[in-house]
Formats: C-alpha cells, sequence, structure tokens
C-alpha cells in the first residue's frame, strides 16, 4: 500500500494525494502504537457520539407534531444505531473492548446532551441538523489524514442519513409561517455551537492521543495552524448553512 | 389459490389444514371489502405498536447499567423501527394510508405505555419481554386465520427480535442477586398484563372490521368462544413465562 508519489503539498490539503499514513491501509499504519491509539480514540469517540445520536433522536421523535414526521426521526435514529454497529464492530476487529474505546468520551457528549436538550420540535430539528453538520465537517477533516481502510468506514459512517433535507424543509417552513421563530432557533444554534465547541476542547485536553494526532504529531500535515484553519473552516460552514435556514448564525 | 381440500378442521386450529381467506392470498381475499378492512385495521395496529415500541426501547435504553446494555436495547429498538417500516410499506402496497391506519390505535398504545412508565432498568426489561411475547401470541393466533400473504408478513414482523432471552437472563440474575426483587417485579408482571387486556378491550369496542374478524364474521373458524379459548391460552402462556422468569404471575 505503499506509494512513491510524494508530490510536494499543496496548500488545499482536499486537493493533496495521499502520503504518509494517509497512503497506508491500516495493518500497516497500525504498527505505530501511537496512532494505533489516536484510532481507538476517534472510533471510540465516534462511536459514543451516534448511540448518543440514536438515543437524542429517538427522544426529539416524541416531540413530532405528527405521526410521518414521528416516522422520519426513529428512521433516523434506527440510521444512526446501524453506523454505531460498524464502528463498535470495527474497534471489536482490530482487538479494542468497544466499551472501554467509548468510556472516555461519554461524560462530554452525554453533557453536551443534557445541557442542550430541545424543549420544541423545531429546536430538536435544528439540534439534529447542526450537530450533525459539525460533527461530519470533523470527521470527514480528519479522515483525509487517516490510514485507507479507517477513512473509508468513516466517510461510511458519516453518509447523509436524511437529517440535512427533512430539518432543512421543516425549518424554514416553520420561519416562513412564523419569522419571529427565526430569532428564537437564531439563539438556540448559537448555543449549540458554544457548547459543541466547549465539549470538544475537554476532549481535546482530556485524551492525549486523540490530540497528538490532531495537532501533528502522529498522523500527517496537522499543525497547530491547521488545527486553527479547519475549526475557522467548520465556523465558517455553520454561518453558511444557517443562513441557508433562514437564520443569523 | 383456491384448493378443494376443505377436509372437517381439527379441534386444534394450528393443525388445520388452511381453508377458506386461509387458502386464498391477498389479490382474492380482499375482494371482500369488510375483510380489507378488518386487515387495514390489523396493520394499522401493528405498525403502530412497533412503532412505539421502538419509542419505550429507545427511552429505557437510558435506563441500562451499562454501555453494552443500552446498545442491546437500542439495537431492539431499531429492530422494531424495521418492522414498522416493513407494515408501513405493506399499507402503502395495498392502497391504505398508513397515517390513517395506524391513527385509531394510537391513543390505546399511548396510554397503555404511559400507564407502565417502568420506573428502574428491571421493569423496563420485564415490561419489553412480557409486552412483546403477549402481542406476539396474539398476532400469531390471528395470523393463522389471515390470507396468505398477510399471513407471511405477519409472521416475519413478529419474528423474535432478541427480546427474550437478553431479558430472561438478565432479570433472572437480578432476582438470584435478591430475591426480593422478585415480588416486587412479580405485581409488575401482573400490573402489565392488566392494563394490556384493559386496552384491548379498548380496542375491540372501538373497531368493528377488527372485531367482527376476530368473533368470526369475516375470517374462518372464530368464534366468540375461540376467542375466550385463544385469551386463555395467551393468559396460560404468560403464567408460564414468569415461572420461567421465576415470578409468580
Amino acid at each position: 500500500m505503499e506509494t512513491s508519489d510524494e508530490t510536494t503539498a499543496p496548500a488545499e490539503p482536499a486537493a493533496a494525494a495521499p502520503t504518509g499514513i494517509a497512503a497506508q491501509d491500516w495493518a500497516r499504519a497500525s504498527e505505530d502504537p501511537q496512532y494505533r491509539a489516536a484510532v481507538v480514540d476517534l472510533l471510540g469517540a465516534l462511536a459514543y457520539g451516534e448511540l448518543a445520536a440514536f438515543e437524542r433522536l429517538a427522544e426529539d421523535a416524541k416531540l413530532a407534531p405528527t405521526l410521518e414526521d414521528k416516522a422520519e426521526l426513529a428512521k433516523m435514529a434506527s440510521a444512526e444505531f446501524h453506523h454505531f454497529e460498524r464502528l463498535r464492530d470495527r474497534l471489536a476487529d482490530i482487538d479494542a473492548a468497544p466499551t472501554e474505546a467509548m468510556a472516555p468520551f461519554a461524560a462530554a457528549l452525554d453533557e453536551f446532551h443534557r445541557q442542550t436538550a430541545p424543549s420544541d420540535w423545531l429546536e430538536g430539528l435544528v439540534k439534529a441538523y447542526v450537530g450533525d453538520s459539525i460533527a461530519s465537517d470533523f470527521y470527514r477533516e480528519v479522515a483525509v489524514r487517516l490510514d485507507s481502510d479507517t477513512r473509508d468506514l468513516v466517510l461510511q459512517v458519516l453518509d447523509d442519513t436524511g437529517h440535512a433535507s427533512f430539518a432543512v424543509e421543516k425549518v424554514r417552513a416553520a420561519i416562513e409561517a412564523e419569522p419571529r421563530v427565526g430569532g428564537r432557533l437564531a439563539l438556540w444554534a448559537r448555543r449549540l455551537m458554544g457548547e459543541a465547541l466547549s465539549q470538544a476542547q475537554r476532549v481535546v485536553a482530556d485524551r492525549d492521543a486523540l490530540s497528538t494526532m490532531l495537532v501533528g504529531g502522529v498522523a500527517d500535515g496537522f499543525d497547530l495552524a491547521e488545527v486553527g484553519r479547519m475549526f475557522s473552516r467548520i465556523t465558517e460552514a455553520h454561518t453558511k448553512r444557517m443562513a441557508a435556514l433562514g437564520l443569523a448564525a
């Protein structure tokens, strides 16, 4: 799985041909114990995130105004659960105990959900949309720096589960019908972003292997400045999505 | 799909060769508008039941003492959701509006779940086990009297989703560890059975097409005495299951 086309990386990471770890498969990349630990962390965080998302969506389904809406949320919840299964199975395949891998991330994710329990159906939809989009942006940024096997799995479980178009359509219709709703939901989206960042910081501070990978010690092309740029890109994408939704971010 | 082997039915319905409607497929059986209405009712009740079971299990997953237990409940919830999807799709295939078909059963099922919200993990497990077993017994009894296509679907969605062995194992272990728990859970199981019967009565009283089928007007071999025997069989099976669980029913 090694390649010799180690061209100088262009400024935009997405355009770069895979080099270093990104050009290796798991068997080779995992020979480095630090890289291995970082991937176990990443998969554990993602697995717990999917399980928590399942719970959150199932809970939010209760707020649904119609049976069709309820079924739609239940479908998303079920999709998140299947993603969880794949990640858990992958952890088991690489001889990592899934529960142990997930445990370090439970507190931060549970706290995020506790701090951001939606008070109605629309808040729930905005949360599903914002939360998923941010998580998905983040994992996609990280994915390009992973070994090919882990990258494929991460990209597959981030495949759109239909949240986006469903939530956007419902939220836009609600704002059109009652423009004042937009102000309330904009504040809500800002609070979600704030909580997400503060919990992400907590995780990074706690998990050495994961943060070492993020700031360039293990995987390729990531340094502290690059992490800063990544957070800017994620924040910008969030702002654009909020605008598309009819909300000032 | 007509057969000519109309042998005299033996006493045990399970041993009878299919006759009448049970020997027909949906295309033929549904020519009778009363039978058609009864099946739409049955599928609607079953679909809403699966959706409600999804919600209940997802909710109970929060009470799970460990991450593995949580994942196990989430898995069951997801399986119930996929059953719901099949029933909803079947309703749509036979040109019945799924939401309309489900709506008449929402109140009774919601009320059942409201009246029997488990207060801890073990109560949740007993409820999942008892509720599923009773529902499954009931639908299996009805299934043998349905046209072949509807029967196949009903039997497929009643396939064990793994509730039984998981719940039995956990509840027995808890009673062994702390025998007093058994008394509390036995009371709980009795309350569940009482609520289930009282909501079932409400449904039967409200839904003409469904109850006409049950008491013999439409499908084969069911009269009021047979319905009584069916309820006895279901109650007996419940008592046996409770005994196997270490609970006096």
